[in-house]
């Protein structure tokens, strides 16, 4: 098929798509400094509309990164959920307020913001970080795949087992079509995107390959498929999307609306009697999205619906008759689509550890819950890291069989909840008890009750591996990949409260040498970095500034780890003992505060739980479960989740090296 | 002398330095929409040291151009003031500490970082929001100023009384020399702008008179010297520099400290035995800026300090005896200066309310308190939206004269404070009761206190004047100049903790519309309106509800406020009923949301104090001092210090529109 005068060239990893699961890959592949390169099909005018929700989760990941304060300040921020059905006389009346998020899980909230606005700050992140360059090539799409199966067990750093075909477009056809809105101007529509619609790669791959010199073959170590639920790549390896679809069509409509309906402004989820439901997710800019339930469309033989039934007017006219009698109308629309609700999950989300697929190309799901972005950032974020340390040869690459394992039960999960939700969500709410078909509205607040804690990111619970230290069997906490080798188990009762396999909660803490409060989750920041956080109790008691001293001596002089201390793995103390009675140079071993000699001490690793002057009490020890006086050691991998958690001493040392020996390379002699 | 062929333009203010206080200036231009220009007689090459401690006001009013997050997140935070004084035996130990600002005050704390960057997110500011552009014109410096004396009195819109000829100097000519530092490297200094050395700018006049075309001439309605201690603004007007120089000479030296030194983190105050004194302060990137008393240096006769012998080397080795018996040295400095402690304030702000003087060209003092560059930048912060508005015909050109009334008194304080302060900070410590010739550490400490509020920005009342009703002698209030035409007097029993001449003081409210928290100064920002904030207080009584009618009915048909309303001042509410027993369009004015036919309603302006599901009960009432059943109506400045306190109801109505009336110009038929 390649002519010989095709270009050809190296890559370590070859990322398709450029969407949130794409660029998030890439973010990570900036830093951690690897030659990367990020594809897309599409040209760059595409930017309305899309998903738009971020959980909390998502936001201490864009902090970990530092950009959360620019989504933070731009975006809306979603304070409360109002429940709207029927009362009595059939007329929809608000039955309940609750708050949009639970209190307390996360120093942020959920917030709504344009996906553009999100992947400006990831292509500006990976513009200042990444060294070699990584810079979105539009307008490129994958011919063909192959992958030398010769090679795959072999991770050394010459072994490309991957060649792929890139065919380079034009502006004009990688620019989807766009649906006439019938009313003559232009609003832009997402339905070229919807599941509604057919998929268009085939027909670009054919209309690029009858011109010359549009070809390159690349060669990679490895490739990430994020390249959406019709993606390419799964196609290549033969893995199939597992699911069915509803016949329960969706229309969604980003307006300015002129209203007198008094809950505009907030999170609404409105059950009419006979019309159907809509859900009301206020935007910034007075925008506001509107997913409204169209009842009259319904899938053909097909099983899928004639897209051209479906304009602005017929969504608006639907969603006017689920909010009677309050009225509402627009003039500026900003974009639209219609989609068909379906739960569908991936067979496998990699392929011998060299390919790996994430985000809508192994899960698809409604987008009400605003979790489809999200939880595909976070797949990727889940495997970048890993990938990274693998290809710089820091880590084992058993490793990366676990992501696997860890995201394709969240995606199981993600899919079953849906799977009720959304038909709890359009089906007919119940008259009353004895009204069986109907939906119980108890029920529906119940299940967004719920929906809403899955829909933070923060329930996210990592089985057991050789990354997780807890107890368990490991095939049954995942997907059922095997991930047990290397296994070691941690002592979960010293940290009650900080559990192996979630993501490391945060409270404030304080800077011993500065008196300056942190949440301590600032301090986790994602460039690729393991943490070994050590709770170090109080370290005036005589006892326990022994089993201090005998971690850091051990650590100090460790064969293994001394190589990876500072580069691979950062050291964090947190004391307990008051701030005003200790001083760094006297009662901290210098492994936790190293010194260099141009720039003299590190003045920031070492914090305590004490009061802050301005910003009240973290009280940390009490809400990691940890005991002032003896305190305990922790491990939190790249990605913030807790690994490790065991007891200082020079006994406790030794299990530390037994976790990182089973997860990063020896360097020593 | 000027040739004919010189070109000449016209704008309506001229800015002469783009320093904070200049560049403040320009950002009000820029957010009123003035035409505007700022030129500056230095290249760009000189942006390290120099003042950079910010302020918790110099903060609220960054917030207010909405870039404070900005200087937030990339300064260093200073919580804590430690003080270190002689012991029994002579040497040096932590005696105090302190929080570095009083607690409570403000949502900011005070910090630090680099003069550059303040100045990089100005021009940013200045970047996105002037219309016409503005942009700073470097290495142009004003030769001549005349003034049409006949002119002055006409501020109508073709009226230009200013006439300025500018030269435009070469790159070479711009940057100043620097000063050999003795041990060959290129550490730049400060030592070009220190006040013991000469003025340069007569020289650089000189210098470009030679050359041909490098003269043009300006005339301007306004204009504003913001061009430093050696203001040429300020001789061309012919006024005064008051005060008197002291003996101590200090030193500044910006490094990376190696040091066993245990609050090299903090702020500290130390004071040696009879070695002198010395200022810590903590930077970002490791920096730390050392003020360093140079006892062994002393003025001559002619009462100017020989600047030659003060080097980098001088300086830390006059740290090292102050510190001892801690050891401190480095191996990078980013920059350092000497200065001799002086305080000086000028005898003229104004001049016929046409040219303006801001900043060093007006108050000159010690650099340690980190007053300069904020009271600086407050100066024109103050001055800004006045001229903008007047320039615009939108406000009495009458309101001018209350610029030297309120900032020159904040000079005068400033001065009297820094004299007394920097006495005792340079003073020996006393040995005991007995040692009269010493300072009381007990005295210092006292004023370091009472500094530290005076420091914060947040303690500035300006006097009585047609924008501030209180009562009172308006020219006592003052510096004396007389701005007592067309007062009124308010009622400051009605809102008791916001003083009326003070800075609108924050709490956390709630959006009424989405229950979204916010602090309430961040609804004021710094777009030259003025705020008709109405405390409705229980409106769901029918009294209050009939008193709000009231109000909001004389409102929205008062001849003389309906044309400024929105554009010109912005309506803000905050009731305080329940949140949730309210509904916006059921229970408030149109006025206080006012309807757009192409976007809706308003849902931006009307707040309550309730709680919150996440960031806890602001209590603003109780904060506030306002009754929660009747309420009050408040009107703030466009520099969001409190104008007006006043009643709610139809008479109170009146007194708004009173005060209003000695303040815009009409603009009814």
């Amino acid at each position: 098929m390649t002519v010989p005068s095709t270009p050809e060239s190296k890559c370590d990893v070859l990322i398709i798509g450029a969407g949130p699961a794409g660029l998030m890959m890439a973010a990570w592949m900036a830093r951690c400094g690897i030659h990367a390169r990020i594809v897309d099909k599409r040209s760059t005018k595409i930017f309305s509309g899309q998903a738009d929700g971020l959980q909390m989760r998502s936001l201490e990941i864009f902090d970990s990164f530092g950009f959360a304060d620019r989504a933070w300040k731009e975006a809306n921020h979603m304070i409360e959920i109002c429940m709207w059905n029927p009362g009595a006389d059939g007329t929809i009346r608000r039955s309940d307020r609750i708050p949009d998020v639970p209190v307390g899980l996360s120093r942020f909230t959920q917030i709504v913001l344009h996906q553009g606005r999100i992947e400006r700050f990831f292509l500006d992140h990976i513009k200042k970080y990444s060294d070699p360059p990584i810079s979105v090539e539009r307008a490129v799409l994958p011919e063909s795949l192959s992958i030398d199966e010769t090679l795959c067990d072999n991770h050394s750093a010459d072994s490309y087992p991957i060649k792929v075909t890139l065919r380079h477009l034009t502006e004009e056809e990688a620019t989807p079509a766009q649906q006439s809105n019938g009313n003559g101007n232009d609003v832009r529509d997402g339905m070229f995107r919807s599941n509604l619609a057919e998929d268009d790669t085939d027909d670009l791959i054919r209309k690029s390959q009858v011109k010359e010199g549009a070809a390159e073959v690349v060669r990679a170590k490895y490739m990430v498929g994020c390249d959406g639920a019709h993606s390419w790549t799964r196609r290549q390896l033969g893995f199939q999307l597992e699911g069915e679809p509803t016949d329960f069509i969706w229309g969604v409509l980003d307006v300015i609306p002129i209203t007198d309906f008094p809950d505009i402004r907030m999170r609404c989820a409105v059950h009419s009697a006979s019309s159907g439901s809509l859900m009301v997710i206020p935007r910034e800019n007075k925008l506001v999205r509107l997913y409204i339930q169209l009842n009259e469309i319904k899938p053909d033989a097909s099983g899928r619906a004639d897209r051209s039934q479906i304009t602005p007017t017929t969504i608006i006219t639907a969603a006017q008759k689920i909010l009677s009698p309050y009225k509402i109308t627009y003039e500026y629309c900003d974009w639209w689509t219609a989609y068909q609700i379906g739960q569908r999950v991936g067979t496998n989300f990699d392929s011998r550890s060299r390919v790996f697929l994430a985000g809508d190309a192994v899960h698809t799901h409604s987008p009400k819950a605003g979790q489809g972005m999200n939880v595909s950032m976070q797949d990727a974020f889940n495997l970048g890291w890993k990938l990274g340390l693998v290809v710089k040869g820091i880590a084992k690459p058993e490793i990366l069989k676990t992501y696997q394992s860890e995201r394709r039960r969240v995606a199981q999960d993600l899919i079953n909840f849906d799977h009720k939700f959304s038909r709890l969500f359009s089906g007919r709410p119940a008259k009353d008890v004895m009204d069986e078909s109907g939906v119980s509205m108890a029920d529906f607040k119940d299940a967004f009750i719920k929906g809403n804690l899955f829909a933070s990111g923060l329930s996210v619970d990592y089985g057991a591996s050789m990354l997780v230290a807890k107890e368990g069997n490991a095939a049954q906490q995942g997907d059922g990949t095997d991930v047990s080798a290397s296994r070691v188990r941690g002592k979960q009762e010293l940290a009650k409260k900080v559990l192996m396999g979630m993501r490391f909660p945060s409270f404030k803490v304080l800077n011993q040498s500065d008196a300056r409060p942190w949440h301590f989750q600032e301090r986790l920041k994602s460039d690729g970095r393991f943490r070994l956080i050590v709770f170090a109790g109080n370290v005036l008691s005589p006892a326990q500034n022994e089993r201090l001293n005998a971690f850091c001596g051990a650590l100090a002089s460790s064969t293994f780890l001394k190589p990876h201390l500072y580069t691979n793995i950062d050291v964090l103390t947190l004391h307990s003992a008051k701030r005003t009675d200790t001083e760094l140079l006297r009662d901290f071993p210098e492994v936790l505060h190293p010194f260099d000699e141009h720039s003299g001490w590190d003045y920031n690793s070492v914090f305590v739980d004490d009061e802050s002057y301005h910003e009240g009490y973290g009280d940390a020890y009490g809400n990691y479960g940890v005991d002032r006086e003896t305190g305990c050691v922790l491990v939190t991998r790249p990605d913030q989740y807790v690994g490790f958690v065991g007891e200082l001493g020079g006994e406790g040392f030794k299990e530390v090296e037994r976790y990182f020996g089973g997860v990063l390379v020896g360097k020593g002699g």
